[in-house]
C-alpha cells in the first residue's frame, strides 16, 4: 500500500545498518535509536553517550535525551517493562501523532508492542523514503566520489597483478606467491587512503570467480580471469561506489577473449538503451541479447548455475543495493535515479568477467559517475 | 514472553547486519534472505548467485534455491506479488510447521503479511538464540582473536605516537601534522593485516574525546589525553575485538594523571567484582564507587553530561554490543558470557580517559582475553 501523504516516518535503528535512519538524520548513530517526523519536525531519542554530537551535527530539529524519556514513560507505565515502544507511544502522545509510516524492515517486537498501545502503523510498500531512489546533484557528487575510492582499489589491484612475475603458472609479488588475501588487502588500503571503507572486496581468479558472490581465497594463477569488485562505503558521507573490472595477467587464449568481449559489448548494449522512463527489464533485455547472439548459453541447474544468471544492475546509494532494479523486474527507470550495469558471464573450467559501471539515468541516456579503463589483460 | 521450548526460530536478514543469521548458518550472505528451523533441521533459502557458495560452506542442512520457490509460490498465490512472506508461507505450509520463534529485529514488513497468511510469530524477549550468550572455547578463542587485531590497532597508534615529534604544542609525524583522521588510517590498515575489518575506529584528543562516540577529527595536540578505541571484526569468523587505550604524548599535568589513575583503578575494581552469578549493576557500583571515593563527579545537563555516563561494559560476540550489561541494568552474569569492562571519565576542559578490556566471566572471576600494556605517558 502506498503511504498516505502527510503521514510521518518511524524509525528504530541504528545508521550503520539503516540507510533510512542516515538518510533522515544525517549523522552517525552506531547504536539503534528512535527517530520520527511529527507535526512537521524531525525528532530523534538518544543516549547521553550521543546526545551533545547529535545535537550538534545532524539534522534532527528535535534531539531528546533518552534517559529522561525512560524515566517520564516509566512513571506513565509503572508496570511495564519501559523499552522503545513505550518511549514511542509517550512521545506520540505528547505530540498528538498517533499515524506514522514505517519501512518493511521496522522491527517486529516493537511493531507488535505499539500496535497493542495504540498507535497505528502503516508499512511502506518499497521505501520509506521515496526520494532516496532519485539522488540529487549533490548526492551525484558523493556516488561520484565513491567510485572514486572504488577506482582507487581497482588500480591498486591493477598495480600488484603487474607488478608481479610470473613463475611455473604463479604470480609472485615481492618474492612471496600472491594470493586472493593480498589482492585485498592492497584494495582495502587503497581505499582507506582514498577515504572509504571495503568490506566484502571481491578479488577471485578461475573457478571461485564463478560463484559471484566468492570473494577468492588462495593463490592468484597467471592466465586466468580475476574479478576485481569494490564497493567501499565513503565514511564521511555514508554514500557508496561500486566498480567492477575483470584482469588476466599473462596471456589469454582465444575462448577468454571472446568472452570478455561479450560482457563488454553486452555494458555497451545496456548503456545504449538506458535512459528515464525506459523499463529496466528492456535495458536487463538487450544483455540477455548480446550472450545469445555471440552463442554464451546461460543453464540452472540444481548444482549451480552456468552463463549469466544474475540482474544487470541496481540501484546504488547509501545502500549497496537498493531500489531501482535492472533486471527481469518490471522496473521503470525514473530521471535521476543511479544504477549499476554490471553484465557477467560465468563458465567453471574457462573462468568467469564481469563489468560494472555506475551511471545517473538521463532523459537523453546515462552519465557515467565511475571512471576506469577497460584494459584487462596484463602481459 | 520466553519461547516456547522447540518453538524453530524463523529469520530474514543479511549476515552483515545480522549475528544472528550468522550465528545461524555460519556463512556470509550479504544480501537478506530467509533461514528457518522445521523438523529438527535448519534451512535457508538463497537466490542463483550465493547457491553453491551456501551449500558448500554452511551449517544449513537444507539449501534452497530461491528462484524455484519463488515460482512455486506465485503458482499458489497466482493473484499476490510474491516476496519472501509467501515463500516462507509455502515452505511452512509443505513442511507442517505453523508457529516459528522470530527475533524483536524481524522485519515488521514481513511479519504483517506471515500473520495474515496464518503463520504464528512468537517475539523472542531479548535473544532469540539464548546460546548466543555463553560463549564456547572456540568462540573464546574468536574473541581472543579479534582483541589480537584490537591490540595491533593500538600498537599502531602508540608506534605513531611515540614515533612523532612535539613542535609549538603540534604532533608532527613524518613531516606533517598529526590528525586523528591519519592516526585512524594507521590502526585501520594494521587491522586489515591482522585479518579483521575495524570500523568506526575512535582517536580522538583533548575535548573531543570528551563525546564518547566522537571519532575524532583534525589535529591531535601534545600533552593532552587522547583516547583509541578499536573494535574490529574478524573477516574470517565474524567475531569481535574491542579494546580501548588512552595515550599522551608528551607530558602530563598532576590533573591527568589523577583521571588515568582513576579510571585504572576503576577497572581493576569492577574486575575484581565481576564473577558467575554477580549482578552486573554491583559490578557498575563498584566503578561508581570508586570515582566518587577520588572526587570525581558526574554531572548530567541538557546541554551534555560530564564524569561517568555510559555503562562499565556490554557482551562482545558476532555483535559489538551484545548481551548481557554491565550498567545500572539490573542483569546477572552467567558464567561463560564474555563482556567489556571500559570506565571512563569526562571532563572538558580536562579531557577524557577510557580503559577497555575484554573478560570471559568465570565460576572464580574473570579470564582476560584482551592484552596489551597499560603505559600512557609517551613522553
Amino acid at each position: 500500500m502506498a503511504i498516505p501523504r502527510n503521514l510521518p516516518p518511524l524509525l528504530y535503528a541504528d545508521t550503520e545498518r539503516s540507510a533510512d535512519a542516515l538518510y533522515f538524520g544525517r549523522v552517525n548513530v552506531p547504536d539503534p535509536f528512535i527517530a520520527f517526523g511529527a507535526r512537521g519536525r524531525k525528532y530523534a531519542v538518544v543516549s547521553a553517550l550521543e546526545f551533545s554530537r547529535v545535537r550538534r551535527e545532524s539534522s534532527f530539529d528535535v534531539v531528546l535525551p533518552l534517559e529522561d524519556c525512560a524515566r517520564r514513560a516509566a512513571a506513565r507505565w509503572p508496570r511495564r517493562k519501559v523499552g522503545p515502544a513505550e518511549i514511542i507511544c509517550l512521545l506520540a502522545g505528547e505530540l498528538k501523532q498517533s499515524r506514522f509510516a514505517i519501512a518493511g524492515d521496522f522491527p517486529a517486537g516493537i511493531y507488535a508492542k505499539l500496535r497493542q498501545l495504540g498507535l497505528e502503523l502503516v508499512v511502506a510498500e518499497g521505501q520509506l523514503f521515496p526520494g532516496r531512489e532519485i539522488k540529487t546533484a549533490a548526492e551525484a557528487a558523493a556516488l561520484r566520489e565513491g567510485n572514486r575510492c572504488s577506482a582507487c582499489g581497482i588500480a591498486a589491484a591493477e598495480h600488484v597483478l603487474r607488478a608481479s612475475r610470473i613463475k611455473a603458472g604463479r604470480l609472485i609479488f615481492r618474492g612471496r606467491v600472491l594470493t586472493s588475501e593480498r589482492l585485498k588487502f592492497a584494495i582495502e588500503v587503497a581505499c582507506l587512503e582514498a577515504g572509504a571503507v571495503s568490506l566484502n572486496t571481491i578479488a577471485a581468479g578461475g573457478d571461485q570467480a564463478c560463484d559471484p558472490h566468492e570473494r577468492g581465497t588462495g593463490p592468484l594463477r597467471a592466465n586466468e580471469l580475476i574479478i576485481v569488485d569494490v564497493f567501499p562505503r565513503v565514511t564521511a558521507t555514508g554514500y557508496h561506489g561500486d566498480m567492477t573490472r575483470t584482469f588476466l595477467r599473462g596471456r589469454a587464449s582465444e575462448a577468454q577473449r571472446a568472452l570478455v568481449a561479450a560482457v563488454r559489448a553486452a555494458q555497451r548494449a545496456a548503456l545504449r538503451a538506458l535512459r528515464a522512463g525506459v523499463n529496466g527489464q528492456a535495458v536487463h533485455a538487450k544483455v540477455v541479447e548480446t550472450f545469445t547472439a555471440r552463442g554464451f548459453e546461460t543453464k540452472r541447474t540444481p548444482k549451480g548455475s552456468s552463463g549469466f544468471f544474475h540482474g544487470t544492475g541496481h540501484g546504488l546509494g547509501l545502500a549497496v543495493h537498493e531500489p531501482p532494479r535492472v533486471s527481469t523486474v518490471d522496473c521503470f527507470l525514473k530521471k535521476g535515479t543511479v544504477v549499476t550495469v554490471e553484465p557477467g558471464l560465468y563458465y567453471p573450467g574457462l573462468g568467469a568477467c564481469r563489468i560494472e559501471d555506475v551511471v545517473q539515468v538521463r532523459a537523453a541516456g546515462p552519465e557515467l559517475l565511475s571512471r576506469y579503463h577497460y584494459d584487462w589483460e596484463l602481459r
